[in-house]
Parts: C-alpha cells; structure tokens; sequence
C-alpha cells in the first residue's frame, strides 16, 4: 500500500502499528474546537483514536486496526490534518 | 497541609508534583460527559490539567501550580471525582 501524503508532523511506527502526532494551537479555543470535530469524525467513523491535550496542545495516536497501519488508518490521519487546518 | 479525602484512585507523586487518575467509564457517552463537564470546570477555574482519553477511560493529570501540591490542586480532584460520579 502506498502511504497516503501526510502532514510531516505524523510519526509512523510498524512495531506496534501506531500513526501519531501532536498537534499545537494558538488558544484553548481552537484546542476545544478540534477536540470537538475529532469527536464529530469519530462518531462517522466509528474510530476512537487515544487523545491527549493540554490548553493549546493534542496529541492523537492512532492504533492499526488491522495487524498493520491501513487505509482506514491513514484516512483518520487525513481527516485530523484537515480538521486542525494542518495539512500538507 | 492535610490532604483532603480524594478517591484512592489518585496517585500523588511529589517530585515533580503531579496528581493523576484514570477514570473508567461503561460507555462513550459517560466518557465525553466527562470530559464536556471537566471542560466547564476548567473554565470556571481556569485551570487546565492534561488529558488523555480513550473511547471509555479518561486519564487526569493535575500539575502542581505552586511548588508544591496545594489545595487548589486537591480541590480540582474533589471536583473531577464529583463530576464522575466516583468520589470516595
């Protein structure tokens, strides 16, 4: 499969399977509102990825569904990017 | 300072000073109730420790804002147990 082009910030580890990346913001606000959309697209999705977050900052490690890092996976990745307006 | 009564669930840790605790819920929802309620705590406080959460657990990790760990930091915890509904 080819990996699909991330934001440089994700980290991609084979051993166990995780895709992550932190993610920083400006003001708590904008935090509140990415973990809001997050939530949004895990609703779609059905997938909750581990989130942690201080005032301005969220990390999301997202684990291979399958034995290893997927479409799936990867697509999640995306739609974070996009969601935090961080994409590539 | 005497510690108040906190919910054994919390482990403190004096170098650095940190209060931490993983709440567990059965189902989602419980879960980003939580984490809307606590986000209204941190408002009224404006105190925002770091979290990390899962699809039903919820980890709290409250950084001590003096040199040591004080009431302001107890009273959070009180606070987070109540809020869970898992105080002692």
């Amino acid at each position: 499969m080819v990996e699909p082009q991330l934001n440089c910030g994700w980290q991609v580890q084979q051993k166990p399977p995780l895709l992550t990346r932190r993610f920083d913001f400006g003001a708590y606000a904008e935090t509140r509102k990415f973990l809001d959309d997050l939530a949004g697209l895990s609703k779609s999705t059905g997938y909750y990825p581990d989130l942690s977050f201080g005032k301005t900052h969220v990390s999301v490690s997202i684990t291979a569904r399958d034995e290893t890092l997927g479409e799936a996976d990867f697509d999640f990745a995306t739609k974070a990017d996009a969601l935090a307006g961080q994409a590539p």
